[in-house]
């Protein structure tokens, strides 16, 4: 890579003749007043590398980048030291002007900084867009998009869109979530299957068939104005094949390549657990980061400064631009660890209060929580992820066993205890996702054959614990879906009632039937319950050791107390509440959360088979 | 409780007359030169409290102690400053003399502090002494015993003794085995169940059924003359409901009593995990180390300075005693935690190279390595205990469903190979114990269904990874024995050959059935070839993630490196030795342990379904 250092000083005015303009700048535009004064812009265009770049108003470079390819230069800028709104980008090859890109420096929001962003105050409502509603059918199929709409296709793309989902905000904010995760709404311009969004094209631009980068702004701002966030999924291990960089590299080492391999593809054997097997092998653990997650997404080289670069600045392009708040990234742990820590550093630093949760997919407490920033555990492992949050995948694994398997000493009820008992090892217990399901899992409604004694267990369990809630969307009026049987499509359906010809619509909870209704209703009580409640957000927790196969938890704080108790058993249980004294104290009654009645807190407590109770001391 | 300083100096021939011997005195007696001269002596006889004590000699008194119980006296003394071998314990009560008792200071071996205790380099041979080898049909039944040999019972006592074990220190140490675990053999004098040693009676005493204090002596000096060593099972949980303390407690604080429950009785919850879990109820912790292990086991309050110092002195008598390498600790999570790291400091403290091993039956790594002195995790719950070595459970528990389910992402071989991606927990790695069975647990040759290839498979791991092996007694010739059906005395079953009646004895080998000449056969080989194998006692590990159903993991120092092979699939398998290049570099060629075949390495290495292989290159 050389390095090319070019002080020219120009007026715009002076250029203004014979521009021709430039094929890409990548960020299109940025902000003044970012605590990091520093740019670097990607200009993009024909053999440009072999000109001189020129900018206008006096604007200095502070370093230029030329690669290995020479349709690309890497400008940095110090933003602190440009005082006009707008400059001239200029590519010179002797006289001739190969190519102009105006740039401007927008002034950023002043809030913008000290946003708040999703804590576990949240509950967060996972949608696939293109599976949830489809409010713009003029887009369902775009001229200069591969793949067209086709809604017969299970693993085609069926139209749903962002103006879907600005459609039925007061459907998801009734239902009680406060955040909305959408899995990828970026370009995806693959062949096939390009509705799951993660095999990106252009990291700037929404996909034209969920909408617009304004549209995605839209529901970012109509979701702040009702005090809720929108949560960015970002894939910073791997891009679509037909991602334009990736079809023109600035270097080979953009991506992990294989030339010794047939076809130069190599697959990840997906074995992350060598990041913390000190005795791994260096095949291994190459192959777990460097391998292919598919054959259409080449995995991208965050080691390269330059990419680390482009993954740093489009995510914090994002976050001021729409108004993020939160990032959720994708498959966590195949990215360069130090690099990824270096990418978490930087957006942290500029958004001091933002969260952002790394999908850790590990089934031991320890491996996830060493991957949570100043994780004790992952300073054993010599490392600090500077990563905010993390998803609670053993909740996830250990909670449908718990409810199915028979109740022993360590199975059962006690198997869903000892989740908790690994708590200490969060740096940060309160900042974790908690969920029973998600795009890539069997549905919660598959496992329990729509059982809504099994959703309302789960559920009250996610949605009163430590951490964050998440739900995935339809399942609050029952969806399932088998991965065993119809795979990813299978747990991916569409939403009933977001196609205008749907014969019936949930969407409007009037429509719902009686199943819907007794998912729905039981969904929206218990998270608008929720919303206000700070002593389930941040209250502290008191665990009793499961008995009988029935497990209660207290929450608590100065103010409140709510006892929460999950019966498992297939038969009516009778707790003695004496058992309990040193959290209930006092108090003689409660009420519960659901039902609205009242609770007398005698000797007893009787609870029906398979049910939970969300009880408010008073 | 009172606390009574007296300082009275009298010499031994003073008192001659009129002596009584006091019923108890413990430790009986003790030696000079430890590191810690203090010694707490325990003086027990009718109302001796009531009386004043007086030591021959010149020897001061430090300390005296006085409890509830007037029977008890515990006595503090400098050892440094004692400068006769023995001298008198004399009570007196005015001028009567109501007890008196010539106390002796032994000379330590003087390489008793600096001695070697079990390792890495050691195999552990865990034996049921009731269930090994009848050695000396005179001490079947004892009068002051109650229980009474009769080998028609299950659980009852069929004969086993330390001079059966003595009897067969050959086959012991051909096997392969350096070191032996015995259940507890002290004095067990409850009425049923008592071969099994966890209720203890006597601290100081060997049960007469199995022999003599100098018969134990004599077992431990027989195996240090072969480089072998004793390993103690170490009870500080509870002891036996008939321990003549019990019977006539000090104060009623020594154990843990509920009178307000039924027969004052309440069962422990046996959820250690609450030790973990920074939210737990007070009364699900309390409840969890403060309940009795059982209605015959009552539970022992370590917390109580006296108990903690009779403890640690106990220990320690035994280890200077009977010289011994080695304690083994049950229920280790169980106890008052801190108590048990002042108790394990003190014995380190006295012999640092001694090694004690904690049974933290639990089933996570974090949870267990958090055991482990110095652990990382264990600063994350602001604990150390000073315990050098733990069980690894996490192993135990999923070698065998590795090694039954179907292969997959996180089952299968990938199971066992994400065990050892824990490793980093551990402060030391090589100090832990890895078993797939023991006295405890399901026979592995019943889940097997004797199946020789597993039992292969198994063996070959734990005696070729990180940590020291324990193998269960008669396994190696093929015993089973089905907990499920037939409880703890089914995994306990005799020893064929054991005793004299026994139709068969696989204690010779030569007389083993073909089938137990099988099993033998292997154990033999692999056990004897590692004992010089410093390259798996304390060489690095280089782990291959599994593909195949089969993992392959190399052992490697400076000198030597070892090449393991499991193929676990149901057939035969071919390894393309490319992968593993970076540590098998430029071997050509290698011999294979067991088969004594040398094995080219080309491109493919061949290996039989259900089949380990172990190849030294070279």
């Amino acid at each position: 890579m050389k390095k090319v250092y070019a002080i020219i000083a120009l007026s715009a005015a002076a250029l203004a003749f014979s521009q021709k303009p430039l094929d890409r700048v990548e960020p299109a535009f940025w902000w003044k007043g970012m605590k990091n004064p520093e740019l670097q812009i990607l200009v993009y265009g024909k053999d440009i590398a072999k000109g001189e770049v020129e900018l206008s108003d006096g604007v200095q470079i502070k370093d230029i980048q030329k690669v290995d390819n020479p349709n690309y230069v890497f400008v940095t800028v110090n933003t602190n030291e440009i005082n006009v709104p707008k400059f001239k980008i200029n590519i010179k090859n002797g006289k001739k002007n190969i190519g102009s890109y105006t740039y401007e420096l927008k002034q950023r929001d002043p809030n913008s900084a000290n946003r708040e962003s999703f804590t576990s105050k949240d509950v967060m409502y996972l949608i696939m867009p293109d599976r949830f509603a489809n409010g713009d059918e003029k887009n369902d199929s775009k001229s200069d998009l591969t793949e067209k709409a086709n809604r017969t296709l299970p693993n085609g793309r069926h139209g749903g869109d962002l103006r879907g989902i600005i459609n039925n905000l007061d459907y998801i904010q009734n239902l009680g979530a406060t955040s909305v995760w959408l899995t990828p709404v970026n370009e995806d311009n693959e062949k096939v299957y390009s509705y799951h969004g993660y095999a990106q094209t252009d990291l700037y631009k929404i996909d034209g068939r969920y909408g617009t980068n304004e549209e995605y702004k839209e529901l970012s701002q109509k979701l702040n104005k009702r005090n809720m966030k929108l949560v960015m999924d970002y894939v910073t291990n791997h891009w679509g094949i037909s991602h334009w960089l990736i079809k023109d590299l600035p270097t080979k080492d953009w991506i992990h390549q294989f030339p010794d391999e047939k076809n130069g593809f190599k697959r990840s054997n997906y074995k992350t657990t060598t990041q913390f097997d000190t005795n791994a092998s260096e095949i291994d653990k190459q192959v777990a980061l460097d391998g292919w997650f598919d054959t259409t997404m080449p995995d991208i080289n965050q080691k390269n400064p330059l990419v680390l670069k482009y993954l740093t600045q489009n995510a914090i392009w994002w976050i001021e631009y729409a108004e993020l708040g939160g990032l959720r990234v994708d498959t966590y742990p195949y990215n360069d660890k130090e690099a990824m820590a270096k990418w978490a550093k930087a957006i942290t630093d500029e958004y001091p209060k933002f969260n952002i949760v790394g999908e850790a997919w590990l089934y031991s407490s320890a491996h996830i929580a060493a991957w949570q920033k100043d994780s004790k555990v992952g300073e054993a492992a010599n490392y600090n992820s500077n990563l905010p949050s993390v998803m609670d995948f053993t909740l996830y694994s250990d909670l449908p066993k718990a409810l199915k398997e028979k109740d022993g000493w360590d199975s059962g009820m006690s198997k869903l205890y000892n989740v908790f008992t690994s708590d200490f090892l969060y740096p940060n217990i309160n900042n974790i996702l908690v969920f029973f399901e998600n795009h890539d899992t069997e549905r919660w409604n598959e496992i329990f054959n729509n059982d809504p004694k099994a959703y309302k267990l789960g559920l009250t369990l996610i949605s009163t614990v430590r951490g964050i809630p998440q739900i995935y969307y339809g399942s609050e009026v029952g969806m399932r879906g088998d991965k065993n049987k119809g795979g990813d499509a299978d747990i991916r359906r569409d939403f009933p009632g977001g196609w205008k010809s749907d014969p019936q619509n949930a969407l409007n909870p009037s429509n719902q039937t009686p199943e819907q209704k007794e998912f729905y209703q039981f969904t929206q009580k218990l998270l608008n319950w929720r919303k206000e409640k700070e002593v389930i957000h941040t209250g502290k927790t008191k665990n009793f050791v499961p008995q009988n196969n029935v497990f209660v938890y207290f929450r608590y704080n100065d103010n409140e107390t709510v006892m929460v108790v999950l019966n498992n058993s297939e038969k009516e249980e009778i707790l003695d509440l004496k058992h309990f004294s040193e959290v209930i104290k006092t108090h003689k009654k409660g009420k519960e959360v659901i039902s609205g009645k009242d609770i007398l807190l005698g000797n007893n407590l009787i609870i029906p088979a398979k049910t939970s109770m969300v009880i408010e001391l008073n």
